[in-house]
């Protein structure tokens, strides 16, 4: 079990987690994907620690029902508070998004000023503060919580006066710091990504965590020897906690259209 | 057992319901409440119905724990959807946020034209639309969903350029109907009154349901002769399922110093 030829599993609080899906499967083609989005639950990134601990730890024991070979924990909240345990409890190798985006500014910034802008959760947790650290100890890390970016991106307001004010408060004590590198540590903030580069301005790379994420998985795998080497076209399927409908909605804005058949999950019940 | 002495139970998806216990411990001062906010699981807004449903339905189970006389749906959204389904389930007299809300807003209209603010899911089941219909056939409604308003306040951004926007933004439709009363068809949306106020004038009465649904309360208990002749001071408890911590720092805002302990529960486990 847990063969090359098994299922990625993918976990989220919701909706969001479906750019990494998308980066997946652009960069591991041949791969079949078990998504579990969360969305009764979500959000996850107002919530406190042990709450978003507990519901990772139900997650990951859903996706292990399907025999999944890994698990990638798409989720920036989960990431930062919740790997240290998935670790402990379970033998599957499990993938953050935190390093790979970490990795990725690290690499980028000259001026090793980094700027991280993320959900309440994941800038308390100092996750990317951490990952950075150990990376290259010189560089000094800025931190913006952007409880509204969500809001934003799930009302669909990605441009416009609101929106670019919105960006411009938040990201102002960053610019003050004169950060050249950005890390966009939510997986909506990528939707956000053209009002952000019009108040940023084009000196400040951006890093896309998610995006960042398939490279790392790809590692794992292939280390693993766990890489497919199926000929049958990949086969998806995504569950969700609240009703699909939504999700198909919402997801087509992420993913295009989506490549499998969507399915309710009941996990924790 | 659910004698006149025991408490009331009031339950919300996280610590905007404050405001209704605000209401009911200013007009029923004597009376005992047990709280109950699902802040592990908020928001239920912009979830769907069964969801909602199937929530509200745990959360009734767990105040009947405490032996409670009577419940009170806090959250407008739980009893936009949830509130028939209680009452099928339940023989505890169950009072919404919704009748109450309605009935002043009936009341208050000289034009007949009512505009209702709340979540998504809450304008989507039409249940304010139905009661006013029930109250005066003769009166129009027009609804408007504002998914920011909430994040907004637990941002503490109600006041501003950016607040302002925003609400005249989501109010702009229900002006042009030329409506005279206005139903805050949220716990929330209370604390954005004094925005709200800018935006639409002096002429537009505005309808808090949460501060209405005491009066209710207090009618139900007396018509079954449940209100307390107790003689000793009230006691209240406050319970959650997130980490109470955050429900202190927050709930100060709502209630003042809050007047009782705050338990984490896990209801649904």
């Amino acid at each position: 079990m847990n063969g090359a030829n098994q299922p990625i599993g993918v976990f989220d609080s919701g909706i969001g987690g479906l750019t990494v899906v998308k980066a997946l499967m652009t960069n591991l083609p041949r791969e079949s994907i078990v998504y579990f989005g969360d969305t009764a639950r979500v959000p996850y990134g107002t919530k406190s620690k042990s709450t978003i601990v507990k519901f990772s730890l139900e997650n990951v024991e859903f996706l292990l029902r399907f025999g999944v070979k890994c698990i990638v924990v798409a989720c920036n909240t989960s990431s930062s508070w919740a790997l240290p345990t998935l670790r402990k409890f379970f033998k599957v190798p499990i993938i953050g998004v935190i390093r790979p985006g970490a990795t990725a500014a690290v690499r980028l910034t000259r001026n090793k000023r980094i700027g991280v802008v993320g959900t309440r959760a994941t800038v308390n947790s100092r996750a990317y503060d951490a990952a950075i650290m150990r990376l290259d100890p010189s560089v000094k890390v800025f931190s913006q919580c952007c409880p509204l970016f969500v809001p934003l991106v799930e009302e669909g307001w990605t441009e416009g006066d609101i929106c670019r004010e919105v960006v411009a408060t938040y990201l102002k004590p960053l610019q003050k710091q004169r950060i050249d590198t950005l890390i966009l540590g939510c997986t909506h903030y990528p939707l956000l990504a053209r009002t952000i580069r019009r108040v940023v301005g084009p000196s400040v790379s951006l890093v896309d965590s998610g995006e960042q994420t398939a490279g790392d998985v790809r590692g794992v795998l292939a280390g693993n020897e766990l890489l497919t080497n199926g000929k049958k076209n990949p086969k998806h399927r995504f569950f969700v906690t609240d009703e699909p409908a939504h999700f198909h909605k919402v997801g087509d804005r992420f993913l295009g259209k989506l490549a499998g058949s969507v399915e309710r999950a009941h996990p924790y019940l």
